[in-house]
């Protein structure tokens, strides 16, 4: 999987993809990331990329030129399965989205910043928007790198261990249990005695009574239809 | 505003406290934000920071004693108003906690990884558990990044125009209407007339227009209550 991404702060996007796990994918070959600086598609000689929104007000528009340039540069080298653009008005990001893009061969991400971009740029180009939640960012930066991280760790491989994605939260529809690990006791504070136990088909089944209970007191919205909901 | 981030991967948090906003209003005085590198409070000879899980299964958690010393350490130098845990089964994020969270002074956020961390540091250091959405990340240093950000832009005086956090999408429950500039004519693609009218009421008039038939269109939820469904 190769995610190209859009924005002019690149150095938002440096640690992210230089540590931990999205590195490890990298390293093994399993995706790759690449940054694209906006600034280097800026056009005139005034090396623009963003100017005043027309009808007046706050805040700086994305102009429509260099992300074209930009979007048709890329476009040119490989084909695209998607041509995604960060906004909190977009379709509402999820670990399902998340499953669906980690299919995807090639995909570009363009990062909003300021007030946005030009809307002609989401008419001609963006094939999904995707907002990570209700809420503003100074840019899509942060949002672009969650959706990345989420994505790729789904891809085969890169987990060390293909199983612990798997009992993630959300994967089942499901809060995870609660986890312990050692000292057994800290501070009088104890393990249940259940995780000490050694009877693993217990252990599993005291974790999904756990994973079920968080979820009914944490999110019961997750348990409708599942059968789950308790007085159902 | 300070706000104390732990992890065990302080790489990742490199780029978005050095760039853009957040630099910004660390310059002027009006955020802080450190990064607090948990290794630095292993223990044993091994110095560890994470274990097996007790009861088994994939996934590292991490241990409750170096998270201790370390929120231990911050607490004994000055007093905080949260300790906040970022975890998938949290309360989700949205813009109305980050407009609450802006007017606190000193925060910790405790990033997850790996598996997460050990319950009894839930239960006996965490103030709030924080979500940014239904998905699983590699750790919650993201998701402590995008926390930060959307927190410190509310702080007055950190956007250059006030005015532009105020238009943007939530803020009023809606989401923003579309954005256009230079040039008016993009390959045939132009610019609404009336942004081009110089009539300011009219095209604020618009922009409202534009912002209720956009959120009806992406986001009805968001528009429960408010009498504006179309309908109601």
């Amino acid at each position: 999987m190769r995610i190209d991404i859009i924005t002019v702060v690149p150095g938002l996007l440096e640690g992210p993809f230089s540590h931990s796990i999205l590195k490890r994918a990298e390293d093994k070959g399993l995706a790759m990331v690449r940054v694209h600086n906006l600034r280097e598609y800026a056009v005139g000689k005034h090396k623009q990329v963003d100017d005043y929104a027309f009808g007046g007000g706050a805040g700086m528009v994305m102009m429509v030129e260099p992300i074209a340039k930009c979007i048709d540069a890329l476009k040119a080298e490989r084909e695209y399965d998607e041509v995604i653009y960060m906004t909190p008005d977009g379709q509402t990001f999820d670990q399902h989205m998340a499953n669906s893009l980690s299919l995807k061969g090639n995909i570009i991400i363009l990062c909003g910043h300021y007030k946005g971009v030009d809307e002609r740029i989401r008419q001609k180009y963006i094939t999904k928007e995707i907002s990570i939640g209700d809420f503003v960012l100074s840019g899509g930066e942060l949002a672009a790198a969650v959706v990345a991280d989420a994505v790729i760790r789904l891809i085969p491989g890169v987990l060390n261990d293909e199983t612990s994605a798997l009992t993630d939260s959300f994967q089942d529809g499901l809060l995870a249990p609660p986890v312990y690990t050692r000292p057994a006791d800290y501070e009088g504070m104890k393990v249940p005695d259940i995780l000490l136990s050694g009877h693993n088909e217990k252990i599993d089944a005291w974790r999904f009574e756990e994973s079920v209970r968080r979820t009914q007191e944490r999110r019961p919205d997750l348990l409708k239809g599942k059968g789950l909901v308790s007085g159902d």
